[in-house]
């Protein structure tokens, strides 16, 4: 167990470690798909929503719907970007507060973000997550007999 | 717009289309790397997982922590499967609730199940999710100049 011992902690498929914060902010600027977790009367959900983040706030699109509902009734979230590794997986999972831009400056300089173009034929709504804390971590595949499992 | 008259709504990227009940049923067979999240006053919260879906049941493996805790105090849970494709993206997102495993007959059932192979230097406990509603969406890149965007 010695090569292990700077390892924060297990999970029940291999060794955790946490990630610089650094770390955790590049993986999220890297990335543009994530998922937006948010909770109304104790019930979570979960919406894979575009992103973009400029090291500061998480600033996606969203419909009319369900999404923006919830967001309303509670503009506490989770929002996570996790991959798949050669060798197991990292996830960033980021907690904060959800603000519909409403101010026309706002709005003007979302609509310059490299988010994913399109046709708008829908109405939307730009919505910022400002962090309140960013967690990186990454789950490791425990090897067996020389290679990591699945 | 007559083309896309089947849809059932639009995202802010393009066209959303719902999957049928068999459909997103068969993509949770066929992964096993979702995301959990719980809710606890008000916060939520994600944990990425392995699991396995046989059908009926959700199961993964949890290390003693923050997610064992969040399930104690509230067991309602959303749990979600997504990947990218060549011209979008699909998830599943399933409601129910979680379920530490407890019964003997239940654990010796779960540790057969085809969840990643590790050796087993922590402790951990068996979680299942019983769906109460499924639900599968495909999201399609809307196609500006002929070819997806991003």
């Amino acid at each position: 167990m010695t090569e292990y011992e700077d390892l924060d902690e297990w999970s029940p498929q291999g060794p955790v470690t946490e990630l610089t914060d650094a770390h955790a902010r590049a993986l999220l600027e890297r990335h543009g798909f994530g998922r937006l977790a948010v909770s109304v009367n104790g019930q979570p959900q979960i919406f894979p929503v575009d992103y973009h983040f400029d090291g500061t706030a998480i600033v996606f699109r969203s419909a009319p719907g369900e999404k923006l509902r919830d967001l309303a009734l509670n503009p506490v979230v989770a929002f996570e970007v996790d991959d798949r590794t050669a060798d197991g997986a990292w996830s960033v999972v980021v907690d904060g507060r959800a603000d519909i831009l409403t101010e026309a400056a706002e709005v003007q300089h979302a609509e310059g973000l490299p988010l994913p173009t399109w046709i708008p034929v829908a109405e939307y709504t730009f919505v910022r997550i400002v962090p309140t804390s960013i967690r990186g971590r990454r789950f490791q595949r425990w090897m067996v007999h020389g290679s990591p499992q699945r």
